[in-house]
């Protein structure tokens, strides 16, 4: 029976008993983790491999004779951008591999455009005044605090089944010209898990900003990162902006961190050339180049974009159980009580729960409380103010099985509680 | 006989000899390089070992637990850190460990004070009209290449055999609220090996700059890399701030791209709490974490300080009779002459040589034409451009000791030329 339509009888029976489950989680002392989008340790394991790739026996030469160790080399080795290519359909001219991080990445191209501007000769954005930044949500919240901190006032645009609002997005960017960006996470959204259709890629493509400094960040997190036989797909942004000649439009980040270590592996960027080669007039002043001996370890272990592909499905059947445990929790114990709405996604990261309105708060203050941790209610808004405080991120991977499926509990106990006492109190 | 005395045929004789002499060398198609200071391949074989520090074997994990492999530890694992915490003097809460370049770290610093201030409540430094730096000169390219690229008017201090000119420095400083910072390599510096005296040292750390954002940009790259058994040794600068309150006033900066690998060592930045904890809430935005594997590499081959020590004997063997190769040389063909005037440096990578007012332009145009490139001339002041037209950084790292000693026969032989042309024109 649905919750929503319990007497207050029937309401007040479901809370008696979710509490009692509850305190009984409690006195568990439970230290759970359902937080954060980390790979868990098997996951790790699958590439310990490559950590023998450059050895002591190695010469480090890259196949073009460069000597890994030494110095140079700015924009990454042949081999290495040749598999990050590959993978996200762009020319070798068109890519950068930079360190260990696509965040960083990310932060640094918006402080780059923030000091410098997007291309010789345009102006500096900190120098227009107010900046806007559009934050399609729910959404990844490092993206977002990246905006904050650079002082960017954050609209938030609704997420739909086929990617963000875009008739929202066309008319704000066609009228306003300090939008100068959008944060977009295409395939397996973080959260959502949706990817964007083709119209949705199509109609970013064709966007005609009032500002010729508009940028979209199109954060290809998990293009590679499949669930199931039958993934998604994604048209190619930088092929699609090309045809509506917006090719300097798009900047597209994507990085090894969930494919070879987490905490050690390789990140890029790939744009036009004009915009790479920009970049890289700013970056020779950065840095004299990024770690060239991590990325002959990934070009070697992995050989080509063959070799990811193959890799990934190795993940998928580590993690594609995890998520499948969250969800038949969630289909037992939620969905005949109508008390939550959830995604089912075919690749990615997470899963996105919403509950009744105004009861994310609660939920996530009930799991901490008995030692689950979940992402932080509201975190996957701007400023973490979700308007109708009620999605939640559920990151399946880090647990191991057992422990996921002992902090499902917690979480479907917690959301029955947090429900009947919103329902209570109308 | 000194070239400065001879007369104008004497003069003659020489330029013919010597140009008869460079016809021979150009005809030899030589192609050599003395221009950057790069470790040779026997240097970069010291470490291979490192390579095997952290492989398939290994569980990756940090002394506390932390799995290297995955997300996380914003500054630095504590082993990484404990090495680089002895080697500068400065305690685990006072130093971050970044990626694998120090120059980014630097420029990352600018940028940072230059969007937000160099703390919480300070004018961010694009908001202060003009900015103006000191540049201790000849210095580092790279070094004047970043406050160039940010708009920064560059101003040239004078360097003295006991480091920068602290008279013009403190009279600048005390006037001038636009000056916000000053670059300095402390310890046989880039290019002319000298290391600050104690006085000096404490000379900066007393400084009342009027601008309360000034910041010493204190890059202690060369602070291991002794070449004799009789090393300089340098004062801790932090310390010495802290005597005289000014401990916020200077950011350390060091990395192991000259004792592991020079494409993938690990960058430190050290600076008094207050900074640190500045820098990461910032950094926490920018990042989840740096390359920890690699970190860990570098604290199971290394193991401590002590260990770091030892390996940089190691190097010395190698590159100390480089550098005795570039000085004999010299003492044998320009001393006689007085056609120049170079240092002989107790450390650090470079020999720092000063032609005949008028002549490094034409001494390095004419090593070019030959086949051995050089350090353009000027590279070693603000903007490129040496007053004098005449200091040349020599770095004798790179090339095997034949073409070396090859390289240097080119490069004296320019010099009688330059340098006869120099004087037969008065």
């Amino acid at each position: 029976m649905l919750m929503t339509e319990m007497t207050k009888e029937q309401l007040e029976e479901v809370l008696s008993q979710a509490k009692s489950e509850y305190e009984g989680y409690k006195a568990l002392g439970l230290t759970l983790n359902m937080a954060r989008g980390k790979p868990a340790a098997d996951q790790l394991a699958l590439t310990r491999g490559m950590l023998d790739a450059v050895d002591s026996s190695s010469d480090c030469k890259a196949a073009d004779g460069t000597d890994c160790r030494n110095y140079g080399v700015l924009d990454g080795l042949k081999e290495t951008k040749k598999l990050f290519c590959d993978m996200l359909g762009v020319k070798d001219e068109e890519l950068i591999v930079g360190g260990n991080s696509s965040l960083n990445l990310m932060y640094d191209t918006i402080a780059r455009n923030y000091i410098f501007g997007v291309g010789e000769g345009k102006k500096a954005w900190k120098d227009q005044g107010k900046i806007k930044w559009l934050c399609p949500a729910p959404g990844y919240d490092r993206h977002f605090a990246i905006t904050e901190r650079f002082g960017f006032e954050l609209i938030t645009v609704p997420m739909k089944a086929d990617g963000p609002d875009m008739d929202m997005i066309e008319r704000l960017v066609s009228e306003d010209e300090s939008i100068k960006g959008i944060w977009c996470v295409p395939m397996y959204a973080n959260p959502t898990g949706i990817t964007y259709s083709d119209e949705v890629v199509r109609r970013f493509a064709a966007l005609k900003p009032k500002a010729d400094d508009f940028r979209i960040f199109w954060d290809n997190a998990y293009c590679v990162h499949h669930l199931t036989d039958t993934p998604d797909t994604l048209l190619n942004i930088l092929d699609e902006c090309k045809k509506t000649g917006n090719e300097d439009m798009v900047y597209i980040f994507a990085s090894t961190s969930k494919v070879s270590f987490a905490g050690a592996g390789v990140a890029v960027m790939a744009a036009s050339k004009a915009n790479i080669d920009y970049v890289k007039y700013h970056m020779t002043i950065q840095t004299i180049g990024f770690d060239k001996i991590n990325q002959l370890r990934h070009a070697k272990y992995f050989k080509d974009y063959e070799g990811i592909k193959a890799h990934m499905k190795k993940h998928a059947a580590i993690i594609a159980p995890k998520f499948k445990a969250v969800l038949n929790a969630l289909d037992e114990s939620v969905k005949p009580l109508g008390i939550g709405s959830y995604n089912s996604p075919r690749g990615g990261y997470f899963i996105s729960f919403d509950t009744l309105d105004g009861c994310a708060k609660r939920v996530v203050s009930l799991c901490k409380e008995a030692g689950v941790v979940m992402t932080g209610a509201g975190a996957t808004f701007p400023y973490g103010k979700d308007p109708k405080d009620s999605n939640i991120r559920i990151a399946p991977t880090l647990p191991p099985i057992n422990e996921l499926e002992q902090a499902m509990k917690v979480f479907i106990c917690a959301v029955k509680i947090a429900s009947a006492e919103k329902l209570l109190a109308k």
